[in-house]
Formats: C-alpha cells, structure tokens, sequence
C-alpha cells in the first residue's frame, strides 16, 4: 500500500543504524510498538535519525506546553494537511495522554471554527489591521 | 484592498441589524476596537450573524481547554490554510491571553515538526496502524 | 514584486508570437485591459498559449453550466487554495457577469461551511458510507 | 477507521439529545437514511447541534443561488481540501438533485483550470491589478 | 470507489473519440497498461482529450529539463496536494525513469525540509526581502 | 507585519547563540546578506538551531539529487503550500543556481499539470491501480 518497504523488525535487526534508532523509540516510549511510519523511513536512514531526533527535542523533552497540547496542535496540522495517518496517529497519542471526550470536542469546534473563518477571510482577502502588526 | 467594502462605524450605525453584532462584540470582548474581519462581514448580515455567534459559542464561552490552548489550535489551522490575516489576529489573540516567547517557540516548533512528518507520511503513503484504529 | 517580469505593451508588440495571444484576448473578452496574470506569463510562450487556450475552451465557450456557475467554482478552488490575486480577479470577473451581494452572502455561506465540516471529517476520519460509492 | 465511535441507531435512541438532530435530518431530508458523518459527530452533542442547525440553513432553506450550484461550489472546497469522504457524498447529493454527466464534466474542467492557473500565479507571484481592488 | 464509473476496454472500444485517446496513450508509452485515471476521466471525452494532449506536451515531449527532475516536481505537487493516487502513480513513475533509493530519500528531505520552513514562514510572516524581488 | 521582530545585526551581535548561527550561515553561504527569515527566527534560539543544522545538512551538503533539481522541488512545495516568501526567496536561489528561462517555464508548465490532474483526481477519487503498490 506504500511507495516505500515497511521494514520488518527481522530486517531492522540486520541494520545497526536503523536498529538504533529503532532500539531509541522504544526505550523513550518504554514500548516495544513501532508504528508503520518509522517502518517506511528504515529504508532511508539519514532521514530517520534526523526525523526521529527532531521528535524526540520537540514532541517527547519537557518544556513550556504541556504534552496535550503539543498533540492538539499537531492533530490540528495533520487535518488541515489531510493525513489520514497522522490524524489517526497522533489522536490516539493525544487519547493516551488524556484527552478526554469533552476535550475532543471542543477541539473539533475550535478546528470548525478556524477553518470556517479562514475561508471566509480568504474569499474577502481582509487587509490586516495595524493593531495585529508586530515591529 | 477586499474584495468587499470594509463597513465604518457610521455605516454600521445605519443597519440596525448590523449594528446588534457590532454592539455584542465590542460588549463580549470589552473593547471599542472591531476588526477587519468583521467589518468585511457586515455587508453579509446572515453570515455576520451566524459566524460571530459560533466564535463567541466556541472560543469565548468558558469549556474544558483552556483559551490559550484554544487559540494556538486556532493560529495552527491558520497557518496551514495559509490565510496571512487569520495568523495576525489569532497571534496578537494569543499574545493578550498570555503567551509567552518561549511558548509561541515550542508552538512553532510543533508546527514545523508535524508540517515535516506529514509531508514524508504522505509522500511514503504509509498505511495506517491497526492499534490507532478505533471501534 | 512578481518573480517573473511583467511584460509591457510595448514589449508584447515586439514579439509575434506572445502578440497573437494578447490579441486573441482583447478580441475574445472584447477589451483593451489585460491583466497582470498575462503579463507575467508572457516570458513563457508555450505556457501561455496552452494556458489561455484551455482557458477560453472551459470559460468562455459556451456550455451547459451557466457562466457565473462557473465562475463560483473558480473562486471556491482559487480560496481554497489561497491564492489572493486568483480571488480578486474572479470576484471582479463574477460581479462583472452579475453576481449580486445577496448571491455573494450565499457563495460565502457554502464557503464557510464546507471548510468546517471538511476539518471535521477528516479530523473524526469518517469512512465513505456505501450508498455514495459508484459503480 | 474513524478516530471516534460511529453511532448507531440504537444508540442514538438512548440519547434524547442526539436523538432530536438525527429526527429532524430525517424528517427534513424525507429519509431514513443518516450517513456516517452525523454517526461519527453524535458523540459531540454540542458540535453536532450547531452543525446540523447551519448545514440546514445554508444549504436546505431555498436562497438566491440554486441548489446544485451550491452543491458544486461544496465539492470544489472539498476537492481542494482534499476530503474523500466529502467528494463522495456531495457528488453524490449533486446528482440527487440532477447534475447530469455533462455538467459534471464541464464542472471538472473548472476545476482544473482554477486549479493550474492557481499553481502559475502563486509560482509567478503576480500581483494584483488595481482594476480588481474594491473601495 | 470512485465517483465516476471506470471504462472497461470493451467500452472505450465502443467509443471512437475514447478509443483515439487511449491507443494514443499506448502508443506514445509503448505499453499495454492504462492506468485508472484515464478511465474515470472517459466519460468525459472533452476533458479527456486536453489532459492527455497537455500531458504529453509537459511531460513526455523532450525539454529543457530531465524527466526524472519532472517527476519529482509532480510528486511533490501531489503530496503537498494529499493527493494519494497521484503520489502513487507519480512514484511509481520516477522509479521507472530511474529514481535510485539514494535520490528518493534526498527527495523526501528537500519535501519535509520545504514544509517545514513553509510553517515557520507562514507562522511568523515573514516579510519579503527586496533582494528577492524581480523587476 | 511579521508576528516576530525581525532582529537586526546589532542584536544578532548581542546574543552569543544566535550570533554563531549567524556567523555560520554568512561563512557556508560565502555571502554577508542574511535574508529575513533568520531574522524572525533569531528570538526563538533553540528553532533557530534545528532548522539551519536541517537545513545545511539537506540543502547545502553534496549528495545525489543536483542541488537546482533540489530547489525546483523546494518551489514546488512552497508554491502548493501557498507560501509567497519561500516562492520569492527559492525562485531567486533557484536563479543563483542557474535556472534559464526555458528551465523555468517547463517547471512552470509541470506545475501546472500536476495541480490539474491532482484536482480530477480528487474530484473523481480514482482507486490507486495494483499496479503502483510497492511491497
């Protein structure tokens, strides 16, 4: 189904580069789950390390937004982006952080409402206010 | 500039109908100040109406994420849809409920981080986990 | 502030073949104006040719949409896809074939509502029902 | 395949409040058939309410722009938002309401004609004529 | 799965202004196979036509550039589009002309590197330098 | 008018961390001018970092693809994308690179073509053929 090899965990096994990286995932999750998207990236791994490094500093390391968040407004630009497989992946990511059912539903009218507004304003091409410019 | 004409405030004193959004903005967000975007609406009053209803049920109402969680989701939708006034005003929004520089960082940061793995899920066409499946 | 020159008349007479197409135009829309989307085309005579051919067989000739039909389905593509300057001068192209405020307040309301149930949609990954599939 | 749960008739039974927006899509469509997206929204009351109120009053309450030329300005936003789900069902409701395949041709081919000449204006960056600009 | 029916070759045989676009489409790539897009896009012969004819004029008569460098523009269109087919077809194309694993991952890092900085640049509207600008 | 300050040299200076990308960016690209990109990133130090680091390693570092065929895919993404800074600041790269005129107007022309097809394919939801299915 993908323009790419999913690789088999006997496959990462035979590459100690991918396998690294691999062996990374699941000690930060403290899982032995590896989803489809890390299998179709093994085959290229210069990407995978720099994927991978970059989510761990962004999405996993503690910092000034907390965990649920991060995942809300990555849902956020994985529908506006229509992935399927990053609104699938990261909702459950946002469920297993806590993400309630009230929660996702005011979400879902946040994302409604901006899409609505920026169609809107698009079709207008409303000039900014100089109140909104910075500098 | 628009592709409709921006309604001054003595225009909108004239429309009675136009006029009872104009007043319950300016009271709901306790400012004289009306933007852009709302005087762009004015000459559609049905959909002046109905949207500022939503955005006052969706984004003002008190719920269950917090405002400022609320307007990054808002500014992450923007973004993606590329709607340059929708990102002012949703920034300057977010800055008057509090964020911070380091937190508009890790907001972009997000962005860029879920703007990058969409675009290599896609291009990979990887197949959805079973696990991320639900009922 | 293009990333192509803007050809001028003087500069469209001096070449045969870019002349032919602009005069095809003025003598098709039956105006002196051209606008800027030809002009800065017009460094690319293949692409210009082929583009204002396409574009008089599926906007001009007639049909069996009627031509401000047409011309809505163009400025929902062209927002969508937000490009300003597409927004602008099918706006002006639809008005100048009547489009009225009333018919511009209604364009603007399935605007709006297409993008919220879109978002929603493809947040909540809702699978095709059977009865909409053909064939 | 959803990310939340679809409903289903029995279910909807049990909650008087989802109940009365799926009796009232019944009653004003004359149908008994709810397609999945209302399913997938039930468990979102509040959303599926306002939804459901604006979808009826834009695109069902007679207006100035018929009703397949709504239809076909919905499936142009969701083309280019790129939603299956929403190509398939208002292509669906378009021939319901007796778009025939010529129309459906001749609305494809404006689809594509925005489509590329949207590509060429944002590649070229081509800006906007004087002549287009409003007030 | 579609909206349109897919032809079969016994009914683009029974279509002579059908049948004229797909023996060209053999011939001119000198294989049997017809993809599925060309047979959605046949009951509508008109828009057939001016694809095929466009398609063979940009991308199989010899240019400037290389049709391996053509085909990762396409792809990169489709992606950045979410357009799951075209990604696929497109792929599958590029690996035909020759697209070597090492090249496709240094493609899908230019993809998320340009995504990336796309989001960081819409986020933080960035203004344009002058140095960049033409004429 | 962007949301951020664009810094200049004097507070570049000021900031060791920023300071050193700075000074990393003028000696890899052999060049004093640092666009305004860097600029509106320089107040978040730790983004700044990344993307640069991403950047040199994907943009700047020998490997397989030509780095013209690199900025033409660099375009192509930020074109779809709707991003009129990155259009503006890859085309002159682009250009700095060597692009001819002839060059441009078939990448041009090969956008053009996949933003058509991209848009009919959606609007017909074509199944993916067999045949294009890897693994």
């Amino acid at each position: 189904m993908a323009t790419a090899k999913l690789w088999t965990d006997a496959e990462v096994e035979a590459s100690p580069r991918v396998k690294a990286v691999f062996d990374d995932i699941r000690a930060t999750r403290n899982s032995n789950f590896v989803n489809n998207f890390w299998r179709a990236l093994a085959g290229q791994p210069e990407v995978l390390e720099r994927t991978w490094a970059s989510l761990k500093a962004v999405m996993i390391a503690p910092g000034e937004l907390d965990p649920l968040t991060k995942e809300l407004v990555y849902i956020a630009v994985s529908t506006i982006n229509s992935c399927p497989y990053c609104v699938h992946s990261h909702t459950a990511a946002a469920r297993a952080k806590g993400l309630t059912d009230g929660q996702h539903g005011e979400f879902l009218a946040v994302l409604a409402m901006a899409s609505q507004t920026n169609a809107l304003v698009t079709a207008l091409q409303v000039p900014v206010d100089p109140e909104f410019q910075v500098g």
